[in-house]
């Protein structure tokens, strides 16, 4: 029981980070949210919320890794597997009724740097999804420069749309947005395979 | 000196909720930030904190807006205002050492939802930002439709790389998806100048 209080607390402490950023997950919110007593928080997390922040941020980035690798590697071709990643972004939003989005971005713009091990934590997490993107931009022959330049086109529109479609309310117009990075990746492969043709 | 109090209080929380969120902009930081006296602040803003938050918000964004304006009527083509554009936001990334990026999006991530007006502003900052582009696309001749989804990839593309570039501490990658983004706008251009020919 005591793992399930645990458990309970890093995804509560997660939820209201994605919702309400760092500065808005007070400790308060978190044991009401999970429903732990106050006297397991130091129990469980010596180090307080930071522990709690650092814990939880770190598994969600490895579960946003994880879930990307998957996409990518189902994907008939990158051109497929950006639309599918965009779609499902879509999805979770309008699933959430606009209240999750990514895990990194509302610590990042919370200014939490005076927390080294956060701050490269969100450093690392923007990398790694960036290099999953560009790998397989590369393994479908386009060169590797344009293909870190497109990994980071896709990556930063989704970032963006995230915060955009949270502000109006609407998925759509990332569906509108996964077309455009759809063509341009699909371009960016086919002039590859022309110009080796 | 009334007048440069009101002033300096909202220059103050301007700043702080770029860096550090809603959340994490309190009245006594806009206190100290400013430094107005406490008792000022009910004089100039009834309303408090979100009084604050509000007016500047909505300042910010006329700002943001009315640079969008003059820098895509200055360029000579649409894929030049944008890299203009994505070249003026890495610049000032880099010049307030990854502080300072959208007045918007940490609103939004912060879930204000329980101000409305606050909600509303910040929907119809990226209405507008999002037209601007579009508008000045759709003058070049490319379709209506398109002319919006590229908008919505401009606009997310720059919102989603102020959040990587505050992460990784370097404005460069915004420079390479800046060059991404004018080839995707003049190819669009070409596009339709060709069909129309």
């Amino acid at each position: 029981m005591a793992n399930d209080t645990r458990t309970r607390m890093l995804e509560a402490t997660g939820r209201l980070l994605r919702q309400r950023g760092y500065h808005g997950t007070s400790l308060n919110d978190i044991l009401a949210e999970s429903g732990a007593p106050r006297g397991s928080l130091y129990f469980h997390f010596p180090g307080g919320k930071d522990q709690l922040v650092i814990e939880v941020t770190r598994a969600s980035v490895a579960e946003v890794a994880t879930k990307l690798r998957e996409q990518l590697a189902a994907a008939k071709s990158p051109d497929v597997a950006v639309r599918r990643i965009a779609e499902a972004t879509a999805e979770m939003l309008k699933a959430s009724d606009y209240q999750r989005s990514c895990p990194v971005a509302p610590v990042v713009l919370d200014s939490t740097t005076d927390i080294p091990e956060l701050t490269e934590l969100c450093r690392q997490a923007f990398e790694e999804w960036i290099d999953l993107f560009r790998d397989v931009f590369a393994k479908s022959g386009i060169p590797d420069k344009r293909a870190r330049s497109l990994a980071m086109l896709v990556e930063a529109s989704l970032e963006g749309m995230m915060v955009i479609c949270r502000a109006i309310r609407d998925h759509k117009p990332l569906l509108a947005v996964a077309d455009e990075l759809a063509t341009v990746v699909k371009a960016a492969v086919a002039e590859r395979a022309g110009s080796s043709a």
